[in-house]
């Protein structure tokens, strides 16, 4: 997350809308997948190129067009020029360290989000998936293909629900709702790591329990720094104005802008917890000094009156009148044991021991 | 409070307004309550399918439909068509992780609250209850049959008070006067909690004790999330324009606001007075461990010399002309008793005694 | 102030608008007290009973209905009624849990505001005062007969300032006035105890101190929580568009609003000043437990070695050359000196003597 | 700049507008300079009465009457009869715990501000200089005679910059600009001051810099409490429209509020350098601790092992054949030196050495 | 960063708008280039004198003069002129401590930036950029000459991207974008430096690391502290009716408005984990202390007690009997070692080995 804004540098001094890709490289050739459904038809094919496009364009239905991977600049001009997308959104679509943002140029809405995925036990990663919303089409463009949008193709072509009943913003809505609903899995995954957490606060406290409460803090400021604007983006299409989305639409933009805050909340619920489980390791360890301290303390003031008494006795002056008694070896015993006792229950009433 | 959001995961992929009961099951079948009553009568009756409803529908009076168990999707799905309810409040309805708040659909308002329940010594625990306010009709949902509404009903029944006069508007704020008031016995018995705390911070601190404060924190974190989109529920039922509110009902709601206000008021002092409690809980522990240092340094400084000077009269030397002398002993002995007596003014003066 | 919100509990489950006494009972019978005046006469009155009012209502003047106790809920039902006051405001008056508002409910306006006393080196105590500015009357409840208003009356009866000379509105802004001024009585109280405080943190610091700190910070949390409610509510009246508050009265409210605002910048900077000396008792502690090690540290360093050097020589080995030597004693005497001496001389260098 | 608001307890109770000087006595007679001046000319005199004042009123020119010292009650009632000024004006003026504010009374504006001057090495302190701003006339007020106002009398009588071709509202900008550029200085005295802290704190830590360390917090808490309200004051002055006010004087008053907001961020800064100070200091306590507790591990690490070797072959058993071979006691000595050696290579690795 | 505002006082007693260079004097002559440009032409000459200017300034395409240092004031006087801007204008040009800002004065937008450069290793320096965007012409103003304007020139020069088709504002556009993008270079070297410190945390924390996490505090506070005001200019850029700016053009602001959020979210997440780091250090040092302590409790729990059994038997009483037995000594030394053997075992029980 923290080397995003690394490949700027790349850019700098270009003009602006210059197409340059920045961000991984991870696949060479982008996959055009063209959708074309409504309420009586559905069907999907994968294009090599998008001048097979062209002839598709005016036909009857709404398109999806899905791009997967963003190396290749000369398909995004073109696709720019066949839909008539400003070059700073074409620069946005393919530099993948975009906050998420929600921007209307009138004929067209452009969103960019941003996919959490991340297998339990994995690090958390995130794509950049941006859409655009226009009159009858949706183009989505992923960094790399990966399954976020087979369950949305699934309800499409098994005609589940309301969305061959409905328009592109309908669609638009289905894709945002799927990768809000991921941030879900993401924070069911976190959550589990934060129970791990704190079963081992109780048992044992190491201090890489400190660094494990320091890498969770900094996957919820990752998730935060591009919840609060995910947020503000779905704010923002929900109380758009504009003629692409229908008002019937916008009650399911709330509803996922519900979620988000649902999601904030358990964010920052987290984060409250996991400065709590702080506090906790540092009083253990503080607790665990006074523990320390206590022994020390205890074996040092029981031994060291009586090996003062036993040097005493040890001292080879000439004239030393107890030496000399039968029973002084004896009484000196007793006296150490008493003292001993002494301590103890001096310890005792300080509830040291 | 920790573990809502994780049944979101089972609804993903499915489309939005998709009836799936999200939450735990308390009951199996759902129990269907309906009241009618208007100032010259009043009837209660349980029914069992929501048919036998459709006839009572266009009868006098203002009805008050209440469900407990959330269960029965078929049933929801029916209430739905009747009541003309999008798909979205049905699936909100259900699904019991929803934050509070207050839409209003024109034809209805919806309302969701969390009723706090938790007897002294218990856990906090909280149910969601859904509120439609529709035109002469109220629809009310809960996770199950509690006695939330007894006293309301009661009050129906006996002609108290002014709620056989007004509108189904009187009734809904009755019903979330009544779920606000209960902030109130939480709140008692979080304060009986944290006087406990106070007295135990005294007395003795344990390490148990920054658990029960950590655990006071969590659960006073876990109000404040409902509490603030309370608020703000309750300020839009307010200042809300609606034809479905009465005039001289908006004066009510706006008690209900200050109330929830002072609800806030008392969390976060409650939240200052635990984070002065920590603090002192920590202070204690250093306290403590200056308390151990002090009597090891008392020890040890007062014995180390005077061992001392008992192993050197302890040595083998051949010519150490004092062991020879007939006063030595007594003399070192002595000047053993002033070493301690100074060290012991020492740290009289120090305050260390 | 921590207990006030229980009372609500009491309520729990009755008509909005019941007439309870939520609060302490401080005076069993209520005490009325009628004052009427113009720029020509003055009378003062306690009357027995409200009926002895009702014929006084319509007669010339000011009328100033000042009420001591809050129990009688008989009286307050006849008052409400007289006035035409809103039962939620009857019942607000008798429940002395309120935050300061103010709410204009046209014909006249309803002010609850907090009276802060509390001699010196006592706790601090507050009363509830609620005030009703009608057309040409001001009625006032207060929990407890006390000598707020001695020096009003004392200005009205005796024509000092303008008073006189102008309206109801006026009369209540004295009222207010009164109040806002007993802030600063208790923050001059709260001063001279952070100086004592101050005062000790440099002298001696105790387990004591860090209590003291806290008490003083919840009592600052306590002034806080009524005042910026306070703050609110004068500017409401400041702002407010009622026939009932003269234009010419406006600018003196806009005066307490000033000074509200002076006693709010004073209690963020106790607050400051507390969290300052908190930091420096935490680190005296620390210093303490720093000074404390290091005599351990000294005394051990310079007695340890010397007492093996005195374990060496008193060991009983048939062959230890150095015991036959006529000077060893001596030299060891001598090594043991500078063994001490540089000793200290590491610890003067080290700064720790 | 704590005992402020005490002056206070001595007004209550009475009229808002009665007229009690409070504040601190500096001068026992106010003295009054007038000047006046236009493009053309220029005077500047002192008079002793008001009344002098009388006949001058309508003559040409602006009228610039600055009043030193705030005591002469009389005075102060005649000046306001005189300009018109309203009581509560009048009070505020002679009242020396104003928080800076400006009041537009439509004949005239009324501003409070705070003149902060401190010679190096001296505390803080401030004056309250009110300003009246009137149709061709300015009143200044302060508290005691200083020199602040001697560089815009300079200006005008030797027709330096704009001054005497603009009106009266370009005066009152000279004046603000003169009090707030003596901000500037307050901060480079803070400045040094918190330069020579960060070089004690590199070179030697005592008790005392953490005393230094909240003496300047606390004087910049006192800056602060009055910086938000003067960038407030000088934000209604350049968003006022009245008609006092220039058009072409608003650029002076926004080149003014620019350099407030410049000081509050300075402020800031130096707060947030003060809290990494304590910070640094705080932890250089715990390395100190740590450095004692290593040095007195060291020596007890390896003398007691030693001193127990050495206790060993001290006891008295009449079998104890070691006691007899000829090399046992060099052998022990190599012993002890391998014993010490070994702990101190255990350290070494440790990196406690 | 810390010493900018000293140099005000410098002007302190002058009139605003009295030219004054406030600033370091980086070169002793103002360098003066001129460029003119349409889409059929550019031409680049460096002026010796501005009046070689004044026969250009209604030649054809647009104007961009830059003008490197800002000591020679008469040059400014007469740009002031040329151009009418405001006095207070060209005071803020000259005085190298502005905030950022946008001041729209009608005729023309005045811009103030502050460009961060800071190689490698290096301090972060930071210059102040001036920009005044007039009709048809930019006037630029930097403290002395650097690279930045030269990618800019170039792209003119060779007719790249659109900057020669496009008006004076898209030039503007394109040297604040400069700016921005080099605030990307100064946060990658901050994140190097950052990287390595989190090495440095794992490996070894001395007190160096603390001084390390407080220096890039203080820069990023210092980076911050011009990032806000910057944020706010470029807003008020997008968001300003200014005929001076196209609608096409605003689109290209909104661009790098979206990059300043980016820049101050990484600022931000920076300023997390340098907190995180500074906790982990800190509770290094807590770590470190307790391992000290266990070491030394180790060694005094063991050989206390050892050499007190010691000092017993090497007591000279006549009568002990254990003295006389032949396998006593071998006894005590099985004796010690099971003492010894029972102490680790408790250590090992402790979790303290």
């Amino acid at each position: 997350m923290r080397s995003n804004f690394q490949k700027r540098s790349k850019k700098i001094g270009l003009s602006p809308g210059s197409l340059i890709h920045v961000g991984s490289r991870y696949t060479e050739k982008s996959k055009i997948t063209l959708i074309r459904y409504d309420e009586t038809f559905f069907t999907e094919k994968e294009i090599s190129h998008i001048a097979e496009f062209r002839d598709e364009k005016d036909k009857q239905g709404i398109i999806w067009l899905n791009i997967d991977g963003l190396q290749d600049i000369k398909l995004f001009e073109e696709v720019g020029q066949l839909f008539g997308l400003h070059p700073l959104v074409l620069e946005d679509i393919i530099s993948t360290d975009q906050r998420p943002k929600m921007e209307d140029y009138g004929d067209y809405i452009y969103l960019v989000l941003r996919n959490f995925h991340g297998k339990e036990n994995e690090d958390l990663l995130s794509d950049q998936v941006s859409i655009i919303l226009g009159k009858g089409f949706i183009l989505s463009f992923q960094e790399k293909e990966i399954d976020l949008f087979d369950s949305i193709k699934d309800k499409i072509s098994k005609n589940k629900g309301r969305i061959r009943k409905e328009g592109a913003d309908y669609l638009a809505h289905a894709i945002i709702d799927n990768i809000v609903d991921n941030y879900f899995i993401v924070l069911e995954n976190l959550e589990e790591k934060i129970e791990y957490l704190e079963d081992d606060l109780v048992k044992k406290t190491t201090p890489a329990t400190l660094e494990t409460i320091h890498i969770l803090k900094r996957e919820l400021i990752g998730l935060r720094k591009s919840l609060w604007p995910l947020r503000e983006a779905i704010s923002s299409l929900e109380r758009s104005d504009s003629p692409l989305i229908n008002k019937s639409t916008v009650v399911y933009f709330k509803d996922i802008y519900d979620h988000t805050i649902a999601i904030i909340d358990t964010v920052e619920t987290f984060r409250d917890m996991l400065s709590g489980m702080l506090d906790i390791y540092l009083s253990t360890i503080s607790n665990r000094l006074n523990e320390v301290m206590k022994v020390l303390t205890i074996i040092a003031t029981i031994f060291m009156p009586l090996t003062f008494l036993a040097g005493v006795y040890g001292m080879n002056f000439k004239y030393m009148p107890e030496l000399e008694y039968r029973w002084s070896y004896f009484c000196v015993l007793a006296i150490m044991l008493v003292v001993a006792l002494l301590m103890l229950r001096y310890f005792k009433k300080k509830k040291w021991l």
